[in-house]
């Protein structure tokens, strides 16, 4: 590409556009080869500019992950969010939130995002972006238990559900044939598919009041 | 060092002797620096061999990496037999479990060599390291379902509850922080304790019969 074309395609992108672009290019790297396929050099090349209009933007490729990792957490907000917002009748859809970490964390690649930076170093001081699941999940408990004649459990008990449901998540996306398998289950999908289904019978009941 | 020294050292030591020096050397390397410490050259440095002589008995670094994940299963499983031998009366102690696992995964390194072999593409075809455990768990399950009437669950049943806590140890070895944190609860060691409380909790109700 010529040094005149640069500056045609440089000057139609605003900031916003150009780290928007770069963000998408970072995010299909990330989901076909994994963190180390998302690099500065290659990521620029994708889009059509400098490595110093990436560092530019972003600073480091650390700085180019951590952002990578703020907008995966927004999309799973959102997706998040207008998941609960279906959920009819106070009847939370746990195998559609199953899906929805394994599409996030196993098949785009942002467990390993996420424990990369961990390992970089990169410290990520944010909390709380599943603040919207645990008060949809605990304002579904507090109706079971107050319905039930129980005290309702405490806002942390949620939150450690929460914590514990996100946890297997995880776990499965990272590592999931190996943990199946450390039980002795036969290695391939239905021992997959067998656990997920497990796990949400489990989260399901952890939901309702005692009996 | 000189050659004729080298000789002299190399000499003394049968085969497995230096196998189990060098893995010990690795095992070192891993809980200090992580995955990325554990190099065929710093290791035979350690010990006081060659490379040569590190890549004659493993192979390569990869094969180093594979034979310390077994050298670990093994030490884990040896582990776990004695300490399910020490549950009196069929009650288990699964806080003692969850210690162990972060023994294992999170201080001593072996959840990020776990991923670090399953990133490279080593693949693990072993299998049912934790079968002692799912054989205990499930006694104990039969035992109680049994009392209160109910028919006895399916090993399978036992196999997924023992992936899941299996599951929840190594997602909380590599990134606890994180997971508590997503869900709203204050960065630190409360939140980490809080959360491993609960885990051991709902895995407890899960042996007993359902009421």
């Amino acid at each position: 590409m010529s040094g005149r074309m640069m500056v045609v395609r440089r000057s139609r992108r605003s900031a916003d556009e150009a780290k928007a672009e770069i963000l998408k290019a970072a995010e299909r790297r990330l989901k076909d080869g994994g963190p180390e396929a998302v690099r500065v050099q290659l990521v620029a090349r994708d889009v059509g500019l400098t490595d110093a209009a990436v560092h530019h933007h972003f600073g480091s490729r650390e700085g180019l992950m951590a952002a990578l990792l703020r907008h995966c957490a927004r999309d799973l907000r959102a997706t998040l969010q207008s998941d609960i917002a279906g959920w009819r009748g106070g009847v939370p859809d746990l195998a559609r939130l199953a899906d929805l970490f394994a599409d996030f964390y196993e098949r785009r690649g942002y467990a390993r995002l996420a424990l990369w930076l961990s390992l970089t170093g990169v410290r990520d001081k944010g909390g709380g972006i599943l603040n919207d699941l645990v008060d949809a999940l605990h304002a579904i408990r507090v109706a079971r238990f107050q319905q039930a004649g129980l005290r309702a459990p405490e806002r942390a008990d949620t939150q450690y559900l929460t914590a514990l449901i996100h946890t297997t998540a995880l776990g499965d996306a990272l590592l999931g044939d190996a943990m199946t398998r450390s039980a002795g289950l036969s290695p391939g999908t239905a021992a997959r598919v067998g656990f997920r289904r497990f796990a949400i019978q489990v989260f399901e009941r952890l939901l309702d009041a005692p009996r």
